[in-house]
């Protein structure tokens, strides 16, 4: 069970994150691509992070919208989606050469991530754009009780899954993240964080809010890093894994 | 004696230039990036474009201004430089990968072309992102009397030279541009288009504005298609050539 | 009946639309206000070309998408779209201060406009924009068979309402524009355009595709300026409206 | 001896600054515009956090350059110079009228402030533009031994002006800035702060680093808010002037 994380969302003159603390904790690193965060040098210096700790890249493309940290919904049509991953894939992967690596994956970030679990028309254009990328490269994607139908839908366009769970977030019975608005939404209990990344580490699946067993067999989990709370939590999952990080 | 045209510099809904019409006419394309212009969906249509015809792909990178077509100098760190153009070409070699091809060298554009030629750090930083980027990748530049040091300061960074020359602008004694401002600066007449590209094929050279013979070695013409005469004078230099485009 | 186009939709060094030619034939200027088209450049020069035959101007806000054009539905809280409204109607009514100018009007652009016509939470919010920008100033939005409803909407919030209509566009049975993509939906002769814009100013209202009559009352007619012929339907629009231009 | 702080240089997702607790503290805000920092959300919640606290709010425009936070030179004509802070003064000022207020001053930022001080021209474009958008609004600029030549070009164009001193900042015998590079060039202990401060404010200038005594005259002193001990150095210099914030 690897540890996946977002990073180089800083920008410019602004800091975003923690990224020197986390890498060190995390074996994937989802790296921003400049579309919602990262300009040209916050890459730069991300990768090469990255680089140092042999943790693996991945590019973590956006919609274009950097005043909405991509976390807003923007129409866009399949060819859109297309070159707007392949451009954002190559920039990063342009980056990782002169850190002799390259992307390992790719994961959509915020809005593009979430538009995509709720429209097949979209995944299928998103997993389209990794395989024109490159055929072996995988897209990581949340786990739901859809896992099966959308994994077809992405490996049909012949690129393999890693499939992401979150051990700080409540589940519905459908298998999707509680909204954060909601009671219980939002894990903050050390322990209870730790237990549900066994639980998905040890027995592939969470019960759900409700108390409802969900099979949801997971590659890797997100964590987050942006404060000394969430840091303390990926150590103590780090730590109760009994995986070094790679 | 090749023939380079700056394509894909469309934006958006706004249309720039007559990619279509001067595409069979030349070998190599210098493809806009995104920072100064072009869109990933203009990127992807202007590389596949390039890909029908079998013209070679040049990343175009240029400082971030979209607002001033990358014409006007921008104060940059060379750790700026090495980052902003590692980010262009990985992402215009991202969206030729879409199309099996990939990029054959990189010409900097507008403000960063004009920068680089009078300040030698710069071109050393501009280099090394190339070097960084692939090995074995060439920079174009415009040839002028101090070629001979400015290939030495590139190829010390373990990049190839393309120098490429004008056939529509005429030259100071320093093998410079003549500045558009000034009388006969621009050649209109096709016969003498056509005349200074023999001369640089055969004679590898051409006689300054004041009728000083200059040594200017050039790989590469740089031809326009933004317009019916432009046009016009690309066909005419490459009928006097009398070498098919590859 | 006046005439309003959409301008200064230009952008750095591309060029949209021919401003020179049909700002003579308007009354109304919808004037880009940066955040889909126009950097502050070609807002000085629509202002003041604006500012020169007397044309009233109007802010013509977006939804920031420069790429797409505000062509694309971006999702936003009621906060954000009164803060990017107040930022642009201020922008460019910054601009007509240097021409002792003011706007006079504001008509929201591209999908921002279409949205707004669907969602009364959103018009609510476009109108109390306007409203907080100056207490007098109209809103100009299309008339449908909505309009009541709509105009109750944006008068509850304090602002004036002027509706505009289209004469070379086919109407549905709702008052909607046919979408481009369907039969007839444009007209593109001169006689039908003249009419239509006859039936707007003299009767109040039109036939729809199906033959079916709508009450549309217009204060203003939305033409186009970008090519030769839709410049002839404006001059021809203008001439059987016998009113010269303001 | 009034206090002005730039503010408002948060960005979308990213946070700068303190503007919370550094805004009761002072007298005037330079508020970032959005060409180099301040989304339209931004700019809204400060300029209701300054409305509330009854300060003044300067224009805080700047070169657009979010990436480079404005602190990169970009040439420019007059002619773009007057537009670009036209639009800024604009914006910000629309978002004024929301609450009911306006823009008391204008202060550039950061590389446009710097180039304005040594190219006399560019100085003379800024004033003109600020003159072109309201006729008595004061340009806010450093003092420097230059003063009385650059307060001539200000006044030239009509525009009254402002002149600010930094009282944690060590000055050459120009009376410039000593470059924050060289030992010396920043005060961090808040006793030579205040007493700097109160050497502006009674005696109207200070001792260069080399120990020459400079005529300074200023009406504000900039301060800065993104640390506690900058704060700390607010709150200090405010006591010791013994001015309540207006």
């Amino acid at each position: 069970m690897k540890l996946n994380c977002d990073l180089g969302e800083s920008y410019g003159a602004w800091q975003m994150g923690q990224d020197d603390a986390v890498m060190p904790l995390i074996d994937m690193a989802n790296v921003a691509c400049g579309f919602h965060a990262a300009d040209p040098m916050v890459i730069r210096r991300t990768v090469a992070l990255a680089a140092q700790h042999e943790v693996e890249i991945g590019a973590h493309p956006s919609y274009h919208d950097l005043a909405g940290f991509g976390r807003r919904s923007i129409a866009h049509s399949a060819e859109e989606i297309h070159a707007l991953m392949l451009y954002q894939m190559g920039a990063l992967d342009g980056m990782c050469r002169a850190e002799k690596t390259h992307i390992s994956y790719v994961k959509p970030h915020g809005a593009l991530n979430n538009d995509m679990m709720r429209d097949d028309a979209l995944l299928r254009a998103v997993a389209e754009a990794v395989h024109d990328y490159r055929h072996d490269l995988p897209l990581m994607m949340p786990v739901s009780c859809r896992y099966r139908e959308q994994i077809a839908i992405v490996e049909q366009a012949g690129v393999p899954v890693l499939l992401e769970a979150f051990a700080d977030r409540a589940y519905t019975d459908e298998g999707l993240l509680v909204p954060r608005a909601q009671q219980g939404a939002v894990h903050t209990d050390t322990k209870i964080i730790v237990d549900q990344a066994l639980s998905f580490a040890e027995k592939g699946g969470v019960f759900s809010i409700n108390g409802r067993w969900l099979d949801l067999p997971a590659h890797s989990l997100c964590v987050h890093g942006d404060n000394e709370s969430a840091l303390e939590a990926v150590r103590a999952i780090r730590e109760a894994l009994k995986t070094p990080a790679t």
